[in-house]
């Protein structure tokens, strides 16, 4: 047996608990609730997840609840959805065939705020935990489960489940043991408030509890995780990202910016790298993923700390981070996800809070998860707990996609994410509307002028004066508000 | 002079700023920025408003940025607002005139989630704060302010305002003295934890702090807080608060309910009166406004103790309050509205949050604000503060309404305040609709079947039966979603 899996298993009574990937799928059968670690591709199990795939090649019949932390690799959600394993999928997704699935109406899509996975699973709102399946990178000696790249809801799905399975994955480096922080949320009317004021506080534990007696299974895992390019970024998102540096500049000066919350992706990530630009000496994140843009700054010793509950850098990225690990020891905090996205902590640390979304309408009502109002794109994610409750809440987007075919500003959004209360200041490569304080007439006007695309600004223009003739504190135009999505979907365009 | 008034300015000092009414008016200029005490009809300035309103009347222009801490009396809204006094107002009110001027274009409207007021004045979204104007019991020998029978956003109005005016209503008991409680909400990067875990902590002060150079004049008032009649319930409302207890039965069993937080007006009142007669000994409240219900609960020994932030009875429950004050010292606190609805307290109590809604679409979006998507009813007030963060949400609203020719069942709500997201149980007079844990499609069949009226259900039966066909996660036909407005718009029914 691999001389490196069996001396992370520290605990030495759990080593009868080694099995096959084989024998531990064999504990998962058809009906069951499982929940796994993982946000995004990092972190979450694999060979278990291939194997029981197997089981289901050969003829048997499994269909599975299935909670993560957020979205996994395609060692589980893809390879599953494909071979009809996943029935039903809590909290969000991606990948294109769970994604077809749920649009089908196939696959039942739970999408949760992702501050609140734990208060589902803990109130069983989607039926008792059978299965925990966690990806660790070590055992403790007293039984604790150090997990690898990414917290998510490992230690909750731990907490209820009746039986756990671990995946010792050898390819993440036993140096990631020490950087998570697992606090133990105590559930109401006992829960006190969170010891957190700054951000790089430690207030729990390095690895997650467990039961040991519910520890059915330990399985060596050599496969890494599924590491994702994230993409040049285009002279748009340049755009953008310039536009909100000046607004920062502007709102902040050379002042310490307030702790940053970034959203996942390209846009995301180069607005991170645009800041280094700026007057501020070091920054401080707390967010949900640290990506290629934190490590970078890290590197370049412009980050006081990061807070996160995964670690997701591209493939050369996290290469570098496993070979100079000892740079990042002490200068990230991974947490579970009930506590990165806590509205308690995010209001507290008055985060900086920046997200992309699919479209925004000219009232600052975001849509951030359905195209046309139907298809569900990957689910709300995390973005509603920073909306809700962070200082200076901006959501990005470019002005038109599609060639121009498709404008982003519309006169009403198809479906609400974040409500015109929650949506502070609307970016896109055309400028910034700051919409804090303003009347809706006031927020209409703001976003039409600095934000829209040229192609549709008259266009815009021309439906809020006609619904502001028609009258009411947030004019709309019932016949028309939803003509700009009917048209795109007969001919492609929004363009008259 | 009055010697009830005199004696309850405590801080001899402070005896020289007594003015008149008209004095103390003298003091606000055109296109100042006023921020005055009150949340709903009690609590709030009668005297110099009402001098105010006067200067203007014999020709002066005096326009005005208002801020509260949500609706006041008629001689502040409605006196003002009728004057052209009030050019700009935050962040919520009631009243006819005020309302029509507001969906005329003509008052600028600034809808805020009650906890954020604080932010927005602190931030100086609206711009500096000139004057605050506090209607209070007594001025302590320091120079503290205590506050009537609200507290509101009077701290940071205060606090942040250059003077400010006092008005000592004599028409409220002194009694009141030691109901209130101030906490001082550290700003960030300063912010500490709320200490406050089970509702009843006192952790402040019992009086609005100031620097007594500030207080530029003492007025005396003897106009009684506006109560309001409240109505009685009808069999509709009757009904609903009958499922709704059912469905908390069900919920809870005889276990203690959590806090509660329960929204303003005849329904909400009513729901809880209801309560009375499950198998809950004693509840707590944790809210914003304490109506009728929760004096009669005191008064019958089944309230532990109730918190909130405005004590706003019918005239006759108010008269008894104010003859049996005694009875009710030690079991109501009332505390900033920035503390009331503090995101932290209400995630952390868990509170099971209980309002009324005047629509909601088959996926669980409700709009609170909005009568065809344009016209401003009264804002969000507290009620996305709760929504967002309160363990159980539950938005209630009658079926139809104007005799039957309205659904507030709809495909697709015309103005969204509360997400799918955010919206757990759905209850009508028809029934009850818990959609927690299910996926859109799963919530539209459980809200249309449970919670539609049967003129209306097989309507929405067969849209959404379209609407699956056409397909998506949250499937919406785009073209039809908005019809039943629009031809309520055209023909006063959404009857086909």
């Amino acid at each position: 047996m691999d001389r490196d899996f069996l001396s992370r298993i520290r605990c030495e009574r759990l080593r009868p608990r080694i099995k096959t990937a084989e024998e531990a799928a064999g504990l998962i059968k058809d009906g069951m609730h499982v929940g796994t670690s993982g946000f995004t591709p990092c972190g979450y199990p694999k060979v278990v997840p291939l194997a029981v795939a197997e089981r289901v090649k050969r003829g048997e019949k499994i269909t599975l609840t299935v909670g993560t932390g957020a979205s996994v690799g395609r060692e589980l959600d893809e390879t599953w959805a494909s071979l009809g394993i996943i029935e039903r999928r809590y909290p969000y997704q991606t990948g294109n065939i769970i994604n077809r699935l749920i649009n089908e109406g196939v696959v039942a899509f739970t999408d949760i705020h992702l501050s609140q996975v734990g208060k589902h699973v803990r109130q069983k709102l989607l039926g008792p935990m059978d299965l925990a399946i966690v990806e660790a990178v070590a055992v403790t000696e007293e039984g604790g489960i150090v997990p690898s790249t990414s917290v998510g809801s490992a230690p909750v799905f731990v907490a209820e489940a009746k039986d756990v399975v671990i995946e010792i994955n050898t390819t993440q480096p036993p140096h990631l043991e020490g950087m998570h922080d697992i606090f133990p949320t105590s559930s109401p009317p006992l829960a006190k408030p969170i010891p957190i004021c700054r951000g790089d506080e430690r207030i729990g534990l390095p690895f997650i509890p467990c039961n040991p007696e519910k520890i059915a299974a330990i399985v060596h895992s050599t496969i890494p995780d599924e590491a994702r390019e994230l993409g040049n970024p285009d002279e748009t998102t340049e755009q953008i990202a310039r536009h909100l540096i000046d607004f920062l500049l502007e709102e902040f000066g050379s002042q310490q910016l307030p702790p940053i919350q970034s959203g996942v992706g390209p846009l995301a990530n180069h607005v991170l790298k645009g800041l280094l630009a700026g007057p501020w000496e070091t920054f401080v994140i707390w967010s949900e993923v640290i990506q290629d843009a934190v490590l970078d700054m890290i590197n370049a010793k412009r980050i006081q700390f990061a807070s996160g509950t995964s670690l997701s850098p591209s493939p050369a990225i996290l290469k570098r981070f496993y070979e100079e690990i000892d740079k990042y020891v002490g200068k990230i905090i991974l947490r579970p996800q009930e506590i990165s996205n806590h509205p308690e902590i995010i209001r507290r640390l008055n985060l900086l809070s920046m997200n992309a979304v699919l479209e925004i309408d000219i009232y600052g009502n975001a849509n951030s998860t359905h195209i046309f109002g139907s298809r569900m794109v990957n689910g709300i994610g995390g973005s509603g707990d920073f909306s809700r409750n962070a200082g200076l809440v901006i959501m990005m987007t470019p002005s038109i996609t599609k060639e121009g075919k498709i404008s982003r500003i519309v006169p009403l959004v198809t479906h609400v994410d974040h409500t015109e209360h929650e949506v502070h200041v609307v970016v896109t490569e055309q400028g910034v509307a700051d919409l804090r304080g303003k009347t809706p007439r006031e927020k209409a006007m703001a976003i039409i002028e600095n934000c829209s695309h040229p192609t549709y600004k008259p266009l815009l223009k021309d439906y809020l004066k006609r619904a502001m003739k028609q009258g009411g504190h947030t004019p709309i135009l019932l016949e028309e508000a939803l003509q700009w999505h009917i048209r795109c979907v007969k001919t492609g365009s929004m363009k008259m």
